[in-house]
């Protein structure tokens, strides 16, 4: 990755730990599995670097800052190796949203002010839903952002074409694959 | 407490696990004993009412959702025992907090309209900093306030008097002692 | 309208004091027409049945809470008769947005709580960027939708139809003629 | 006032197109007279500075974004030549809030972040409620607070001498005459 002068990057990894268990959860599963490796490579990267590494997951109503019940709660039989390599480090941080975006009901842009992050790499699922919806609220607070098109899963490829777009005509994203720094 | 036919309860226990480790948190700490035994007991009878109980705590730049971290990390010979008496229990809600109030960058509206809370008690410390922001937050957000004045405490009696005449005045807040039903 | 007993509905009117200035603005212009004449006769029912109008706009860059100036600054050839028809009454509400959501950084949601508004109907343009990411923003906060999709206008039919079935799916939202009560 | 190289200001003035019908509202208006010519000597100070000048007031519960209409639903034989002379000029800018704090429920942070503002200079009324709560909104999204002390009133002197001091210990505001540059 280029890093230019006055720019810093965040990695951001959106609801990677689910438990799947909602309508077409398991075609969402199956595209969920292709993009661990790119995001894993990418964290690596990115860590190398110095960059921080920021998990916003749902709490599944649990409502605690705990992320291990989370992780207990989700787990099953479909998810569980998926879980085992996507969970969060003890360097990284990670925070719990109750809704769809990142930012809402969060300390995400406080971190990110903290961090003096100005361009947010976008992973995660799903692309349509959660990952497009944290996208608009980032790019409301004018961030810059890069969507690796191979770390971002939906239900369906059309949906995660049309996330896609949206993120690069109205979002102003970068979106190109995570190897092309 | 009284409980109105359309009025649900909330009680709020803010930034009780402490390091005190910051100017005047001798003198915070002192005070800050001394309610501990109201805020437990309030807290015994609203679960016995089935009311929620909810902490908001600061994560001692942390950014992890993880409370026995922030525990961990705050625990020392003088708050000790005071933090094994305080601590959240598995059956109540906890939340990280960046900042002085607990409604910014939290999940704390949206889990109190999931409870469709409409009156909070906040307990807590310091009284003219975080319970006095937490408690402008709640009234801008159009929620009823009682502040049970035997269970906030700040470094000295002067700031607390004066940010429970605030409370009273400026937020309309109903400010009795916890035992005054 | 069905009006279901503790349900209240709210008119949402956004962006339609537009200058049209920006990439495919005429292909959106063209179908902004088309939506008028809908979004007039839905506003003249809600209005008579007591439903509360509120317009939410961009500012133009102005900074300034004077609608007045907004439609000056906008004013051209090709929109004057069409912001002529559709701009605000006296005894409706508008607010100035600064970003893609009616949210964000505006006082709606208080403006909302304080008319006890349960479902939003949104109308306006664009449908895919801020119909859809105010509708997101709604859904977060728990607001039942109604998208009247012949009172939503984008620049092209395949973006229009992917945003409807966004709210759809996603939002919960009912999508249906704003003449199917 | 030095200008830092890589600092910003902007002047806020919050609340003084004020209709003072309230409790101690007479009291207010008395201390409110007082502040208006050293507001009045910073902001041409300020403006030949090339910095700028951002109301946010109240808007009456009008929810329109009209500040014509808000001094004229103000305006009253106490308070009209106060409201002549403080009044927001063209090339200035406006905003409405619905509640206490200028940032709550207005594009206030958008605007600052557009300005590139660092540093926040507070003036206006009432210090020990829209001041200090919008100074604390400040602080939690890490602008640095300057209140020049003769240019904040409140309806009591204790009232406007308590705020001062919790801006001063728990804000971090530099508390300083407006002629201390």
């Amino acid at each position: 990755m280029k890093r230019h002068k006055s720019t810093s990057f965040a990695l951001l990894i959106i609801d990677m730990i689910n438990d799947f268990q909602f309508k077409h959860g398991d075609m969402l599963l199956e595209h969920t599995k292709l993009i661990i490796d790119p995001i894993l490579t990418l964290k690596k990267q990115m860590k190398e670097q110095g960059f921080p590494i920021i998990y916003v997951n749902d709490h599944y109503d649990l409502w605690q800052a705990d992320f291990d019940k989370i992780i207990d709660r989700c787990k099953n039989d479909g998810n569980a190796s998926l879980i085992e390599r996507i969970k969060p480090q003890q360097d990284e941080f990670f925070l719990i949203k109750p809704k769809h975006s990142a930012f809402y009901g969060t300390a995400l842009n406080t971190l990110l002010k903290r961090l003096k992050v100005e361009t947010l790499i976008i992973t995660g699922i799903a692309g349509n839903i959660c990952v497009l919806f944290t996208a608009n609220d980032a790019y409301m607070r004018e961030y810059q952002l890069w969507i690796p098109e191979d770390c971002i899963a939906s239900a369906s490829e059309a949906d995660n074409n049309y996330a896609l777009k949206m993120m690069d005509h109205v979002l102003k994203a970068s979106i190109r694959k995570s190897g092309d720094k």
